[in-house]
């Protein structure tokens, strides 16, 4: 519809707003966002109206996520700060408004489409960082990428344990152990975005710490798994079978390898064979089913559906949409692009939404959590010691390993589920320290790793030329 | 990973594959999808395994549908039909698979999760059509349009009625007024589809049909909640309130034509403003944003959600993403376009999927089944009658108002829970009745405009230099 049919627009006038109307203009758009809620009913979403059916809350939803994302992006962007910590920061001003008595946002933490939504986004998250990296690199780093993630997984599990022995003296030996186990996990989400939001997926430091948080996940899940075995073991009297353990190993060591070697090899056929087909967006549904399907048997292995989006994005990384010929006009990386743009924000805001502010208020619980992000927080940092490479920047390696994220929350989720004794493993207040933790180690990571970042670059500007660090290869693995 | 090590591919092996090796491909695949499904277990998606939450049918929901819309798509367009026909039929197969004691799909029809992302889908498809329509044009058509709508309700409405009294005669008056009510709708989907498939989008058909599909659904609402607030005063022994029904009309043109000026109006500042924010992908944001946001208050005002898209995208139709200036390399519909490849054929497979096959069983169902198609169908081709401009493919046109799509049976559904004098309006069996009307008007559409449209392209390319009936413009609306 032609709103301006006065001519060409003046270029000039479209840029440099000054500061004070871009402020203005988010003042206003949240007094209109707030406004919209205290207005009863009309943020309430099941009191008949149309026959739209469960998208209609998804509808509202999508539309509070994306304006909020952007307007939080763009706040935090001007203060030099990742987008990323903007959408954490408003999704958890908007999931909890209802301190402040505003209840209208409340329907983003239970509505189901939104929760699915934000997990296709994190697996396009981790499709596009597999697409961006590549397997001889990741090799190229392997030794350090399986040094950093064992140090993580070893150093935080024994303080874990220290500090829930130390200060909970009165809950059982399997408790401690069972708190140690939700330090271990990496949630490479935050720091594959940050990374990618500062443009530095391809460095080394970056191939070590996702390299690494894919080990992670297998050992994570692997301590995970032997724990919660020998809690019910422990409930009916009996041990665990080592031969169990070695399975669970051997199911995760497997999936990646095989889907890395075989869906390589296949891939590259499927892509050929659909190159002679007619139909359009083929490049586009292939590589998504590549990627959902990988994702899907990631989690019937028991691994994280992201850990099998990583590995299809290593595997169609960059050569076979070359196979579908001159009538592909677009990488993958181009055609995930927009997809991604639209629902990555869905899973930082509603990470942010999830966040309950209220446990912060609980004195007792604030002690115990402080020191368990404290054995968080240092465990990761011994990581640094990991990197084998010389003149890399160890720190943001280490940094980069931080984050619990989701995943800490799914685990410390399991032990709240567990019983031992009669007793729950992870008692509420215990849980909610775990929460805390989660939130200071995810909350941290952008803004340290900014700064770390920034330091290593102006450390290796100096003597990059006489020394050239990053040319010299570490032996490659396997 | 360089698979390919062995120099640059030939390019002159990449075309040409004869017809057996894409047949022998497409049985193999297929077969792989059954086996699948047929080893116990893989398919099932309840059995613990990972930790990945209601997500997980989703993506492996995902990965069928997306793989099967594109073989169904292929087969079909290489048969000259067009892809979404394929889509359907391909749904249709999978959905009624149990019918064969295959079960491993049964999930498809459940997931609340793909029903979301059909439904995005769906909006997505209609804020497409939307962004390639304009008021201007669609204006021109005005009357057209209106005349055509009105017709294609008014028609249906007393055949279906009239069939219903004569095959069902013991039911009571309002349900055959039910029945009728069900036989108006339009559903643009469909349609829509087709036309965007064979690239006709931008004929003065396709405009006069668009229209009328968007006045239909107002229409379509009002008789709706007429009929359905006569049946629940007679219910209590009163009577319809006629201002009740001016109300309904009321708020449905408020809507669009409020839509249109004030998001007109709103959204050129809104844009000019984010031209100032420096965060990255504020385009898409904003666009989804008003896409979704239009969704949901039409929802609100009880309009169909995709009446809300198609108003969104007519606002934002190709002015306005200008004031962003040099820094966006891409236009809205190339930003749209790879999230609608994504989510479109969610929608159309599984609303193959959702038709129940055995329903055709049933002999009786099947000979009202018959004569209320008949009656939809001739219904609806008297809108050719609506055509004023001389010189328009009026086949066309009546073809493109054929479809029912998911608004019969929403209309149908509602039907089926309202209870007249102790009893249900449509009875079951009556339900499955209808169900067969929205299939067969929604299957016979694609290949039928298919048709229409080369005959009716064929005839104007004779005569074209003498009249020039495409230039002569009908009276402009308003």
């Amino acid at each position: 519809m032609q709103f301006t049919p006065d001519g060409p627009r003046k270029r000039d006038e479209s840029f440099g707003l000054p500061m004070w109307q871009v402020a203005g203009f988010s003042v206003l758009f949240v007094a209109l966002l707030l406004a919209f809620f205290l207005v009863p009913g009309i943020g309430h979403t099941d009191d008949g109206g149309g026959h739209g059916g469960p998208v209609v809350p998804v509808l509202l939803g999508l539309v509070i996520i994306l304006s909020a994302a952007k307007l939080g992006g763009e706040v935090f962007e001007r203060f030099g700060q990742p987008a990323v910590l903007g959408e954490l920061i408003i999704g958890m001003a908007l999931g909890n408004l209802a301190l402040l008595g505003v209840d209208g946002f409340e329907f983003l933490r239970t509505a189901q489409g939104l929760e699915i939504l934000a997990q296709l986004g994190v697996i396009l998250l981790l499709f596009q960082v597999g697409l961006e990296s590549n397997v001889a690199e990741m090799l190229s780093v392997g030794w350090s990428s399986l040094l950093v993630a064992v140090l993580g997984v070893i150093a935080p599990f024994f303080l874990g344990w220290g500090v829930s022995a130390w200060l909970l003296p009165d809950e059982e030996t399997l408790a401690h152990v069972f708190i140690g186990a939700t330090l271990c996990a990496t949630s490479v989400g935050i720091t594959a975005r940050v990374l990618k939001d500062l443009g530095k997926l391809n460095t080394r430091e970056s191939k070590i710490v996702l390299g690494a948080a894919v080990i992670d996940d297998v050992l994570g899940l692997v301590i995970l798994s032997v724990v919660a075995g020998t809690i019910s073991a422990a409930n009916t009297g009996s041990s665990l079978d080592s031969l169990d353990a070695l399975a669970i190993i051997g199911k995760a060591v497997g999936f990646l390898v095989g889907a890395i070697l075989i869906g390589g090899w296949l891939s590259k056929r499927v892509f050929r064979l659909a190159g002679f087909l007619k139909i359009e967006g083929m490049l586009l549904a292939l590589s998504l089913a590549a990627c959902f399907l990988l994702s899907y048997l990631a989690d019937r292995i028991g691994l994280a559906t992201i850990v099998g989006a990583f590995a299809a994005g290593l595997i169609l990384d960059g050569v076979h949409y070359r196979d579908l010929g001159e009538r592909t006009k677009h990488t993958i990386e181009e055609l995930i692009l927009p997809i991604a743009g639209f629902l990555v924000p869905v899973f930082f805001v509603l990470m942010g939404v999830r966040v309950d502010l209220s446990t912060f208020g609980q004195i007792e619980v604030l002690g115990f959590a402080a020191m368990l992000s404290l054995a968080a927080i240092l465990g990761k940092m011994i990581c640094a010691a990991g990197v084998l490479e010389r003149g890399l920047d160890r720190t943001s390696v280490a940094v980069g390993m931080v984050p619990r994220g989701e995943v800490g929350l799914i685990f410390a989720g399991i032990g709240a589920q567990l019983v031992l004794h009669g007793q729950r493993v992870i008692s509420p207040p215990v849980f909610a320290a775990v929460v805390v933790m989660v939130i200071v180690t995810t909350l941290m990571t952008p803004p340290a790793l900014k700064v770390t970042l920034a330091r290593g670059a102006r450390r290796r500007r100096a003597p990059a030329l006489v020394e050239e660090p990053v040319d010299r290869p570490s032996p490659p693995l396997g």
